[in-house]
C-alpha cells in the first residue's frame, strides 16, 4: 500500500523573501528547483528544493504602481482572490451599517472602525 | 465623533477576474480606479471602483511557467506569503509522520495521503 504523504505548509508573510528558482508550468505545477542556502526563501520561509507552489498571497503594502499592475496583469488570467478595504460612509455606517454591503457576495467580510488597522485579512 | 466604518472584503477564487484598473502606489495604497460593467470584476468579485487592493492570493494551477517566474520576480521586493505542497517520502512518513516537518517554521500546517485533493490552503 502506497503511504506516501504531503503536507501543505503556508509560510509567514516575509517582505524580500527571495533566493529561490522554480521549475515547471502548465500542467505539471510549479515547483521549487534551487533555493540559496542563507537566502530569505531558506531562513525565512524554510522553503525545499521540490517543494510545489501552490499559490502566492502578495501585498500591496508600500507597492509601487508598476509593480502592482505588472502583477495583477501577469496574474488576470489564472484563478486569483482579492482582500479589498471598503469605506461605508459615516451617514451610510450609522444608519445601516455592514448590511450595506451584500455579505452573500463575498467569502468572508470583516467590519471595523477606520481608525482600527484591519489585520484579519492579512493573514 | 467620525464614525466612517470601513470592511474588509474576501472574494472568491475566481479564473480570469479581469475588467478593473487601478490607481495609486506608493505609500498611497493601490486602489480600483474604475469597474466595467458587466465585466467578471463587477460579477463574480462584486468589485467597486474605490476599494483598496490590500492583498491577492495568486494559484498557479495550470499557470504558464513564464507568467509564474514574473509574477515572482515583480512581487518579490514585498510582502508574501506562500502556500507550498511537500512531498514525505513514504518510509519517512510511516517511521516519522508530519513531524519530520518542524511546524514551528509554518503559520501552518496540514497534512493529507497524496491521493487526497488537499484544497485547505486554497482558499
Amino acid at each position: 500500500m502506497e503511504t506516501d504523504m504531503e503536507v501543505i505548509l503556508k509560510t509567514e508573510a516575509e517582505v524580500g523573501a527571495g533566493g529561490f528558482s522554480v521549475k515547471g508550468g502548465e500542467n505539471k505545477g510549479i515547483f521549487i528547483k534551487n533555493v540559496q542556502k542563507e537566502s530569505p526563501a531558506a531562513k525565512l520561509l524554510s522553503m525545499r528544493e521540490g517543494d510545489q507552489l501552490i499559490s502566492a498571497t502578495v501585498y500591496f503594502d508600500n507597492m509601487k504602481f508598476e509593480d502592482a499592475l505588472k502583477i495583477l496583469q501577469y496574474s488576470e488570467p489564472y484563478k486569483i482572490q482579492y482582500c479589498l478595504k471598503r469605506k461605508i460612509p459615516s451617514a451610510a455606517a450609522a444608519a445601516i451599517g455592514p448590511e450595506q454591503v451584500d455579505i452573500k457576495e463575498f467569502k468572508s467580510i470583516v467590519v471595523g472602525l477606520l481608525s482600527r488597522k484591519s489585520i484579519q485579512c492579512l493573514h
